[in-house]
């Protein structure tokens, strides 16, 4: 099977481009990915995937960090004039824009497989050097741009998902197609996983391409995702004449700068690295008016989800108190999360041989995360449940910036090579198991 | 001659009402007055005044508190389509926009009168209960309103010119008419007292509408005017990970925040009132970088001048410093400036007296001044320099908000008040001294 | 009866220097006056005078600043040993050295007088030019030193007493005579007051002696005494190894360090003068253990009792939110307190009428206080209930050091001048009443 | 020659005893070692071997944490009172407490033994559980105690100087027994150092007895010691009466606790572990004065010289921008000080081997330190000029209280242990190089 895998995969490459030049050009950031995950929705239920959307695979109150109601209403229009599927759009309107696809051959294990959709708030480069300006696919929403390779992925699961329904009379158990939107700011798998979409899940593959690997080499298991944990804090007080009335003010500035201090001044801890940093504070009105409003933009970080609760418990005390010291009132609203986690040492193995199998690929077992990455919040889910879960590099030697930057680019030959592993994978775990 | 001034005075009124309502429709804020000014400058012209306006009343370095190159650029073209004087418009490109009209009657005392001519930057109320709205004078530029009275200011100045042009004969000495830009923000007055346009002043003469106090109540001198220093301060330090690198930033968010909490903790003075304040903090940018950039935007004040630039002087201390603990480097921008200043007794006895003759007034001696004013940098000169000084509050009996709203209007019978007393005054001036 | 009072007091010369300098000899800083009290309790009591002293005249709890049980006791014993009256000393352990006497003299008004009787804690001169240590009564206590004056106080005081009750026969109506513990620091006066001391008194006669001004002058009524607060902040926190443990701890040098800036950027009040002050802060053990303990010493002041209240109430708040951001637990222990007063016009004019009648001495009606002092509880709560009080300065050349330094020491003239005028002043009261 | 050490050893078994006791019963703090040095010297000098003390052997610049002169003087005398050698002691008048004595025996390897002892500020224990109590043997001078278990080091010293002198002629090469005071506080190494004590030496071991180690088991090489940098920095403002005069102040407070929290907000870094602790701050003086005089007693830590390098550096400027925001002047004391090291492998095998041989030992390769030690200045400087050092790690079985505790003691069989192991390590390495 492992063979007819590879050159089901090769025959897929124009599309794999194509599908991913599309999702490319209209690049749509998190919670807003209307015209995205609603032609994902089209097209698996074409397939024959039976298709979960919107409220089904989101849990309302588990999302973080939407975009305002105004920005969801106008980025619902704007995917309906750029192609997105009505039919399937009407379920996501708010900003529901998570996908399941479940392919359903007979008893067997349930293999999970996730694909992450959201595209960053960065205005793409029009450089002539910048291939997907130069060959016109740079996107046309300002402001938005694929700089991360998840346009990549979400070509990949459609590819996986077309093979692995041609091969359906061959497997064996159940798999779920998961195309998971708000990555960006580790904001949309807790939602999902709350919504119960990898419930009953034996085996959670994911994968992510990796510009700084070369072409032919993946790592079956990375390790060690810190977690952390993203916030905004709100700090209201009152205005007042600064020269006339000084008294009679309730200074958030005030507040704000002495939380900031102390936030980084909240101390190491012995079990591990941990992390804060306030990356934003905005506070004030005129120069003479007693500033009654403050924002601090907050993260935390921990090499494990403990390091990392304590540090954000310590960090809302230290705001709670500077709100109360200058008579302020204090919001908190969260931004992202996510959680530590390592990859399944035996599903990990299981993917080396698979990649072994298929010839052509350098497998590496493991290997360093790097950073934060909500999918963890799916494999601790699956792995608490008495399962396996692994999230495989995927080399994709860079052509253009690094990561998060305007001329992020990546060899469109790692499409071919993550469909045909993952397809791979998902038919040695619902063959043999 | 005062009677003669009271029916001249009245004769006008329709004229000083159609100017104030052409200004306040045509509402430029400070150092953007292109239109206003080139349009004083053509009717002072038209009036036989010798006029010097741009550079000539304006030094260069002196000025502060400028909008951007391209908001100076593009306001240009602004007064050129709405009616501005093309001629007079050459020499205020870049924000020039002082204008002073002198009128020589032979040997005798100098008079100099200031009459400030700048908006705010604030959208008018387009509500119908707001007068200028209903009847079709609110400011066409949006984001700027006429919400001080200077609309009115700049309509008596153009009065009194015509008064003291039609009077000349009988006048001795020398009268000059001073139309300053930029008064709000006090940043205007110092740049035209650099360029000489106090020297040799023997008689001072300022004037403001008053909507607190009734249309028939004048205040022949205000006093006390405390001190007060404007100023923005730039912290740039390093951006780096958070959570990779934190090391290697240089944190401009803390410094700011550091600065912030020992500005406000700059001791209390044994000598006299004190205040500080940062009205508004800006800083860092994505929430995973350590911050590099700051901006504070401070005022301090002092009961006297001395007092303001001690504060001043421990502000900036207490900047280099917070910016060397992190390692950053500090630029501070000088935004605004006023000195303490009272009425010269004399000189406020002196209009006390010619509003009494005047009848139909109550004048009240002195008063307070209440807020700051760079009037007071005039003023200062010219008490230096032998000679007396006053400012003058006229009631307008506010109709609409309070100051600085945007539903400010003011009773425009004050035009006439101010007209017909501001001329009585030089006309006893110079015919008396 | 003026002429005899002038000649009594000179007769008595000698005995007040005499008892100045035993008084001096013996110091005894406030709470732990028990030589003096009890001397001064058994004085009033031979000349005829009701006694209380202790509990009856000095409420348990309303007293301030107290020094430990172990002092207290020491200073008990050192009493005894020095001359202490025994029988007067068995009411005043614990520190309840406090003594009033009462002279009835039939219906009439009830006049009281205050004289307060603790040393400050300093170690006097021992140099030549210093006349106590020449002359043989510099202080034996070591660390306890009369540096104000009241040493001049307490002998003027018994000077008083004894006139008054020779003068018995010709007065009308009752005289208490008030010896007051613990004014340094402002601790005494108030637990005098809740224990109704001056409850029914019609006038309120105080003085001291001041240095700075002339051997014969006398200001008649001192106003504008400012109102402070004084209270130290406990914090608590727990220690932990800095090195192996750090987020263990509970780290209460960090509260108290973020309290102390902002307690000081605590704003300034529109309606008048306001101070904080951090004078001390102690925090911390060794080099490697988060800090477990902190003390601060601090005090509130305004120019009234009411500012001087709310500078308190937010000094509370910012120790509160301090204490809660490090999860410290916060105690505040009062240690002095005085209230904003100025003498009553009436009774600083009577008494400005007197010092002319007696000759010899410049009367100034009224003067400015300089600083707290707590006998403005006394002469609010004397106003409060419709009589009138009056603090009276002496003049007393100073010959020494500045007040409260260790070479301190006044012209003993001025203990003469102080007893015929306040003799003169009660004889005045209570003659003509 | 091994079964030789191990009968020679047990022969000493009670002189090792009755040394310890004598030296815990004399206890002496960090360069107050008067009497222990002296009598280490004496003993060396008696044993043939050639003694430098004093000057000798301490770089004086390099000496940091030093007491005061008069403390210096004060047990200078208390030594020699208590036994101290008085012709040894000369030379080590002002704290040159250090001893070196060299054995020659002809051409071949330079061999190091350090050993130090000092005791600890510290109340011993007087209770009867505590057996120095209970025998007799605890210290006679208050607030000094052996708790860390440098007086079994001392003992243990002296024993190996006396096996090595009886080994002499069978050995080759040059043994130096170096005695360094003041380890506690990281003080003392650094100066001999600098001193040249380890100047050609080729192999150099040291000892700590380790009280949760059982008493057989010896660890032949402790590696991973972190670096430390201890200093007290002192700020000196100007004082001014807090109510009346307080712009006039410069606060020493204050700026001391902006420097305390700013220096806790130092950022983690990402090359390994680092730690800053403000152990102790004091500041001010009354309640009502602007303080003049702050204190911070600071450590910093990481896990290598540079880290701590970095984190030095990082807070020095915060120091120094903290005295510049309050005009304060900045004094920066060095306390203490320790670098980064590990034993060599190479020799930690060879002690291993050693321990081996001698059997009834069950040593283990490699250990992790733990805290900071000053030996790490030996170890680094002999590893740089190409020799090897190792820290042995002797197993003590703790029979009382931890560490620095007032209850410390340890089983004195692990001095016969330790003096065998070196003296075995001793032989093996100048028999066999």
């Amino acid at each position: 099977m492992i063979h007819n895998i590879r050159s089901r995969a090769e025959a897929l490459e124009a599309q794999l481009i194509s599908d991913r030049r599309d999702i490319h050009k209209y690049a749509e950031s998190g919670w807003l990915e209307f015209r995205t995950a609603s032609r994902v929705a089209r097209r698996l239920s074409d397939l024959g995937y039976a298709v979960a959307a919107g409220r089904e695979v989101l849990k309302e109150k588990a999302r973080i960090g939407l975009p305002s109601p105004k920005m969801l209403a106008a980025c619902w229009e704007r995917a309906l004039a750029q192609g997105g599927d009505p039919t399937w759009m009407e379920a996501m309107r708010g900003g529901f824009t998570g996908v399941v696809g479940t392919l359903k051959c007979g008893a067997g294990p349930v293999l999970g497989m996730r694909f992450d959709i959201d595209a960053l708030d960065l205005t793409e480069s029009l450089d002539a050097s910048h291939r997907p300006a130069r060959e016109g696919f740079a996107s046309v929403n300002e402001g938005v741009m694929h700089a991360c390779g998840h346009d990549g992925h979400v070509a990949v699961g459609l590819g996986v998902a077309q093979i692995l329904a041609a091969l359906k009379p061959r497997l064996r158990g159940e798999v779920r197609l998961i195309f998971q939107p708000a990555e960006e700011g580790v904001r949309g798998a807790r939602a999902m996983v709350e919504a119960g979409v990898v419930e009953g899940v034996d085996y959670l593959v994911g994968h992510h391409l990796y510009n700084e690997r070369p072409l032919d080499e993946i790592v079956s298991g990375l390790d060690n995702y810190p977690a952390t944990t993203k916030f905004d804090a709100y700090l209201t007080g009152e205005a007042a004449h600064a020269g006339a009335n000084p008294q009679a003010g309730r200074n958030a500035l005030l507040a704000a700068a002495t939380a900031a201090v102390n936030l980084h001044a909240l101390p190491r801890h012995r079990c591990g690295e941990t992390r804060i940093n306030v990356g934003r504070l905005e506070a004030g009105s005129g120069r003479n008016v007693i500033p009654a409003n403050a924002r601090l933009v907050i993260e935390t970080r921990g090499t494990n989800t403990e390091l990392d609760a304590e540090m954000y418990a310590a960090a809302v005390r230290v705001l709670e108190a500077s709100a109360a010291m200058y008579n302020c009132t204090l919001e908190i609203v969260a931004m992202g999360a996510a959680q530590s986690a390592s990859s399944s040492d035996e599903l990990a193995r299981q993917v080396k041989r698979v990649a072994q199998a298929l010839g052509g690929i350098h497998p590496v077992e493991h290997g360093e995360s790097g950073d934060c990455e909500d999918f963890t919040y799916m494999m601790r889910r699956v792995q608490a449940q008495g399962g396996q879960a692994t999230n495989i590099a995927v080399g994709a030697h860079g052509v253009g910036g690094p990561q998060h930057s305007t001329m992020f680019d990546f060899d469109e030959g790692a499409l071919k090579t993550a469909t045909m592993l993952l397809s791979a994978v998902a038919a040695d775990v619902m063959y043999e198991a």
